[in-house]
């Protein structure tokens, strides 16, 4: 039998040796356990990076897998330690919305790990959620680690805005390492995307365009992203966090 | 049993979360599998880069060994998706070269992954290479996987030229971490190296010469290197990829 | 049963493959072992930043764990090759001082590693240390592997100064990824901590102060840091390592 998988999403970077110590714990409480790690390079602090990196995988992952996310400004502040159930997966983390996309499922709950008074208070990764992703991996159930919390904080992407001529207004979520613009525009592969002035066209795939032509594409997980064909669009559009995107139907190609 | 070995070589950096899906996708179709990490941090779309770690590692792991590697420009074009078997490892990524160095093995065989009607067309990451990988870890043979590829994508690092005095010239292939200049020269640890319109001398190893010192070296991989004793080569000699290097014999010494 | 643990240390990046040949090695020599990554991203040949980041990791790992450590700016010089047992883990790395924090346990013992005549000049740490940490893995005595090296260099933290009026001198010994600067001074959390020509409050936890404070307050191994809440204190107070940092007891706040 395999060890239960952990896996590990920080913005600790790792040459610091805190990444080391919160692994040391892990396979010392729950020995055999099998550490995957996601990323140790999100941007200090970024809440929402890490939101929807957690999004994309944490239901990838075989059900039993126990999935740790400390973006964590308000270490050592009243904020509370969750430990949540969802879908069969489990995850551990600060109640600061980074973990919401498992709270949305129907099935959700959550409790709230006590602090022992030993932890360190700058560091709740390796003294709170280490010890409690062990005891999950190790298989004790979900109510033994701590008391429910009814209200955990859930941050939402924002919803796009239908216009009475057709089209839909969104923005900018993320950039990705591509330079990419993911938006949150769930879109057809067809019409045209408004964004910084211009008109792009909204294609299935880069390949049915010239290197270096600017348009919108259906990205990986359903959502409509500004991209550039082999270079990068949030260089060439100066686009950032928070820009307005507008999907226009295809009629209205006169832009 | 120790599962099958699954090694991953990407240009997706980590923090968007692309890898953590594929990671899940991997661990959920193989369960005990155990992932490497090779890298995710190689430069975007950098196929040349990626070819040249590949050629360091993929026949140092043990045979049964499954390696991925996604550097993927034309991902969604025709391009083709494959899957080797090579000395004993396995293979899958894109038909654009960075699986190269396997396919000059004498008993390298190539079949053409089929794409799933279904697959993104910006990611075959996730809906392409990691389920074929997962099927070889799981011990399907190659021949299941696709049809045979005949003539598949090889990049090869450019030959040295010899010259009618003695001397060999050839290039910088890539510049690494540490500043040093990895040439297509395989030399002798003596002589003296060309660049930049300087003479180096070349030493075996970087603890002959005082700080400071620019020599050429033979590298790990027998290649001759260009090398500042702790300290760039790359940044003193203004070095790229592609640019000029001679050796010459010990006797041309007068430079 | 899980394979030994062997965790991972380096300055090589993971773009140019080098950690993939190492990863290769370890795996085939000593197959069944589980590898760890702590990072490959130390800055190059920085000794004291790999020295701190393995003193604040290597007891957090089980016993029986092997801890490789490769930040070797002399490699193929006539620095020894280290193998120790400390403390039930055991460490291999090159004996420059990286691998200090072990070497002052009292039950610490090292062995200098043999250098095969086919190594690579440039690479011990895929010639030597992997198949060494290998053979420690698959639970070959320390006593095989070399003879005894009775002074392995050892690198030590520089201890603060008591001063007569009760304040304690001390310095920024390394700034972490989030612009924390770790001094060596360890101190209760109070008083005030002189840096830059100003005086800051120590305080137990950064939820106690508004953001962008400046403050002193207890890291997660014991000492005393420099600190902006949800900000950079190396950039805000220009902090590198060696500055000066001096504790003051309370009644001093006068400042």
């Amino acid at each position: 039998m395999t060890g239960r998988l952990v896996t590990l999403l920080t913005d600790f970077g790792t040459a610091d040796g805190y990444v080391g110590e919160l692994k040391g714990v892990l396979l010392s409480h729950a020995p055999g356990c099998v550490l995957v790690d996601i990323s140790h390079e999100v941007a200090p602090q970024d809440i929402d990076g890490a939101r929807l990196a957690l999004a994309r995988y944490w239901r990838r992952f075989p059900a039993g897998t126990v999935h740790v996310a400390v973006i964590d400004p308000g270490v050592g502040s009243e904020r509370a330690a969750l430990a949540i159930e969802s879908d069969g997966r489990f995850l551990v983390g600060p109640d600061n919305g980074v973990l919401s996309p498992a709270l949305f499922a129907l099935d959700a709950r959550a409790v709230a790990l006590p602090v022992p008074p030993n932890a360190a208070p700058t560091f709740h990764g390796r003294d709170v959620f280490a010890p409690a992703a062990a005891r999950l991996a190790a298989g004790t159930p979900l109510h033994e680690l701590g008391e429910p919390v009814l209200q955990p904080v859930r941050r939402r992407t924002p919803e796009p805005l239908k216009r009475a001529d057709g089209a839909v207004q969104g923005e900018v979520l993320t950039i990705d390492r591509f330079g990419n613009a993911v938006t949150n525009l769930y879109a057809r592969a067809d019409g045209w995307l408004e964004v910084a002035g211009t008109m792009l066209p909204v294609v299935r795939t880069y390949a049915e365009v010239a290197e270096g032509t600017r348009v919108g594409v259906i990205g990986s997980s359903g959502l409509l992203e500004v991209a550039v064909r082999n270079g990068s669009a949030a260089s060439a559009l100066h686009l950032a966090r928070g820009a307005t995107v507008i999907w226009h139907p295809t009629h209205r190609r006169g832009g």
